[in-house]
């Protein structure tokens, strides 16, 4: 038993690291969301390169992350619940190096539309999706470290919340667009700015999923509740 | 050493039937953006609707696959080459479902512009952002099944071509919206389909990383040649 018990010990440790190595990871993406929103509301250039700069640490967690997951799984063989948990990190790693790159990509818009006229209640409304999609950024990382099933599951229906407000801000964005046609550059960035929002969002409940399964062994099946209706909103403003 | 080759045997089978179900996968998900393509072209409707229902066997195809690879981890468990292989399918599944989904993006959005006018030599530079996106998708998923690191590299070098490419289709698309404010919601509808192009060529080159991963063991480090500059199209038109 001494052996199977050291076994057992070692690899509790090497996921503690791992666990540790996410929760790093998933704060610096935070904060990123964090200083790419404050670069594009008071229109801080610096602030948008350092955002472009900083994505580079991201990926290199993500790599190293992924190399000691794949180190772990051949050294420790693990089965059931301990491998599923090493999968589960190595998915969470990939969602949040993509939520780092949408920052960095709203990073980089800051640094065109700095000079524009940036219309006041389309970036109150903008301010109040960042301020949702950070919320369940810091719920679903946090279900992953309490394997918090119940979190995990709400995160991933409050989902359909985001893509309401998505639409509705993608509705007055192009609203604008149509009254005013010199405000169509300014109106297209805050558009992408608000997409990469939403897909934030997607990314959240895409760890939402990942921490069902670590925790359940069962994929979360259902058709997730999806509210995006933008080509709707389109099609009726076209008419 | 029959214990040995009887586990490599049962490895090798496991991963052949692994690597079938990803060439399946990715045969579907080619099928569903030629689909897309095409009721987006021809303006039809129910080929649209067809790609929408599509996607739910593609989802179930990563899910099968997952299931399937953490089951041969976990009973096989596999090292070195091996163990990489079955991560970069792992990779590679959801490569392809979000593909797939990027696809059904586009199916949806054809049942909104079905009536409107389309510009013909828009439309023409989209078809041909989506044959290149197509032969990169379609060279990479060679590059998996052969382990061909050389074309793999070449997919990731020319996801450049393809970016530069959206962007010249990006900045004429914008230039019709600011001449005619009439065409605003098609204009918008067209640069969200380019730009879920230019994602799945993204997600392509994402293949080509896995796959790298996988023969050589190391990450393709370097940044990407990106050439994604609609931010710069967008600052030197407002000005």
């Amino acid at each position: 038993m001494a052996l199977v018990d050291h076994t057992a010990t070692a690899f509790d440790s090497e996921l503690q690291t791992l666990s540790r190595m996410i929760l790093e990871m998933g704060g610096l993406v935070e904060r990123q969301l964090v200083e790419a929103m404050e670069a594009l509301t008071k229109r801080d250039d610096e602030r948008g390169r350092r955002v472009i700069a900083a994505d580079a640490a991201i990926d290199a967690m993500q790599r190293a992350i992924e190399e000691r997951a794949v180190e772990t799984i051949a050294l420790r063989q693990p089965v059931a619940i301990d491998l599923r948990e090493v999968i589960a990190i190595l998915r969470i790693a990939t969602e949040l190096e993509r939520i780092g790159d949408l920052a960095k990509n709203i990073g980089k818009r800051v640094l065109t539309i700095n000079r524009e006229h940036l219309p006041r209640q389309s970036m109150h409304g903008i301010g109040h999706l960042a301020t949702l999609t950070l919320a369940q950024l810091w719920d679903v990382l946090d279900s992953a470290a309490n394997h918090d099933i119940a979190k995990a599951i709400e995160v991933w229906k409050q989902d359909a919340d985001l893509d309401r407000l998505y639409t509705s801000l993608f509705r007055e964005i192009l609203s604008g667009m149509m009254e005013d046609p010199g405000t169509v550059t300014v109106g297209i960035h805050l558009l992408f700015c608000t997409k990469n929002l939403e897909r934030i969002g997607d990314h959240a409940t895409n760890i939402a999923e990942a921490v069902y399964y670590m925790v359940s062994g069962r994929a979360l099946l259902h058709e997730r509740p999806k509210g995006d209706a933008t080509s709707m909103v389109l099609a009726a403003m076209s008419g």
